[in-house]
């Protein structure tokens, strides 16, 4: 079997980790890793199936002999970089939004739309967390019944933000508790816009055209752009002190009728999907218990008769994972499979 | 001036609490003040204007010679002995779910509906915390554009559970602190279905009709009593490691057109609310920052464009204050003033 030499660009990050992690427990066909990331983290070490590996500079020079480059170090890196790595001969897949709306980056989750990748011209997007998510849960839905709108509010944990939320968020309860006081009075390093302790806000990302932020743009965009279709999606993005998974609470209005059992059977056998949705034993998806797992998974699956064929769908996944690092190496060993790189 | 004997049933809870403390801010005309709980807290003492009350036994007989009694002391409680408490001639506002839906109880907000409250026949039902503040925001946006759906996600504190999941929050939170793990492992005493602490779960009180929980069926049809409207409303409701404050991502469609302007002045004027909503620099409703306040904030006001007429509105507001307390002593003042006790 072929392996091949796997570039990771952030690997220091949550999500470069947790592509690290992924590759060596998928057991993906590494020859060789190379962590890279900025200045800072350069001497660092990563482990990687055991052994330790040096993280070297990430530069445009750094993908000579590379297979495929996991990028996940922001935008602006994947902007400057990504290009140069795709010319060194390197299939990039990027995390970042960098090229996600790119007419000529294909936007892949490998459950909805794996046909895509292999129209890449050198770089494949891997969609926003909460995207993700949902497409997986709303693709089998769509071609069973019609989707005709989304009405989505996310409940997304701090980890989608990077290291400095998560542990923002530590130091913030480690004074809570010890003062036992709600509000943080201490000076505690802030990447959020404000205290997530004990508090919720909407706004994830920065803010946009018509007052959306663009991770509720990048719902709207992304989702249609993966599903081939005008699906109308509207969204208010929500950041919750959780540490890792989002959750969403979807409302959908089909073209066609259904019955909630018949979607909970199409969601049953769709891949990579995990129904959860059993109210009367307390059995529906939360963060704290999807964190760590592959799957997306969906629960209270139920009508809204205030429209018609309306429902309502719970979506919870880990963020990290299929929102980010296995998404990425899915697409990854889907390139692998077709023997197209 | 007249002054009255107020009984507050429930008053060692974080509600009855929340209401003696409410009384003595606003000044509420009070005679005497008569603290009622169960046998547990009989003894305890409650604060009350700079002097410590004797929590006394809540029985049928508590109530000769009470004008108003401030009942929250659950559903059970209140269908047991609120009758007698009117029938020795109190006038209850009670707390509870028990006869908010009695179409021979009056479920008042006083900003929305007070003429409601003068046709009752001893009980006045004050209504559930997460509809409360929704129909405060919608009720002028209803009567000047007419309002035909609303579909609503919500992120509700512990503290509507009451005293014993707030600690469940806390006593969690030392643990993770304490350990660092992000799942408690330690029995911890737990009222909530699951740990809430990094967590959060769509479950609010118990599951009902269609898989609805009772939450949702309250915001669903209390809203439609408050407001005299046949408005629909579909809810999901969700519990979030948040001490106070309730928030909502609320979707609205609108019968007639309007511009977000226009909403956002009718919404500056209207009484009970305060609009905090300028994105670009960072301002909108926050459940830490909105406890212990008595308005109802809205913020993130915006076009739905999936939809004619389609709006988001976010709006915060404290659970125990407006969202119970506060609504309460509100409608007892109404009474007051309008010379009906």
């Amino acid at each position: 079997m072929r392996e091949y030499t796997v570039a990771v660009a952030g690997a220091t990050g949550v999500v470069g980790q947790e592509m690290i992690k992924v590759l060596a427990e998928r057991r993906f066909p590494v020859k060789r890793l190379l962590p890279l990331a900025s200045q800072r983290s350069v001497g660092k070490e990563v482990e990687f199936q055991g052994s330790k590996v040096k993280v070297e500079l990430l530069t445009k020079d750094s993908f000579e002999g590379v297979d495929i480059a996991l990028f996940s170090a922001g935008a602006g890196v994947s902007k400057e970089i990504a290009p140069q790595a795709a010319k060194s001969g390197a299939i990039v897949i990027d995390n970042s939004s960098a090229f996600r709306m790119d007419p000529e980056v294909p936007l892949v989750v490998p459950e909805v739309n794996p046909q895509d990748a292999f129209g890449h011209k050198g770089i494949i997007a891997n969609p926003n967390c909460s995207t993700i998510q949902m497409v997986v849960v709303l693709k089998p839905v769509h071609d069973a019944f019609g989707i005709e709108r989304v009405v989505v509010s996310t409940y997304q944990s701090v980890s989608g933000w990077g290291k400095e939320a998560v542990d923002q968020l530590w130091n913030e309860l480690e004074e809570i508790v010890s003062e036992h006081e709600p509000i943080v009075r201490k000076e505690i390093p802030r990447v959020l816009p404000y205290q997530i302790a004990f508090n919720l806000f909407p706004h994830i990302d920065v803010f946009m055209d018509e007052d959306y932020t663009k991770e509720e743009w990048k719902m709207v965009n992304e989702t249609r752009k993966i599903m081939h279709s005008d699906i109308r999606v509207t969204a208010t993005c929500v950041r919750v002190p959780v540490l890792i998974s989002h959750s969403e609470a979807v409302n959908v209005q089909l073209r066609e009728k259904a019955a909630v059992k018949e979607i909970r059977t199409v969601l049953s056998n769709a891949p990579g999907v995990i129904v959860e949705d059993d109210v009367l034993n307390n059995i529906y998806p939360m963060p704290l218990y999807a964190a760590g797992k592959d799957e997306v998974f969906v629960g209270r699956i139920r009508k809204d008769n205030t429209v018609d064929n309306g429902f309502w769908l719970w979506i919870v996944a880990d963020n990290l994972r299929k929102g980010a690092a296995l998404n990425a190496v899915q697409i990854a060993e889907l390139l692998v499979k077709e023997g197209k790189v």
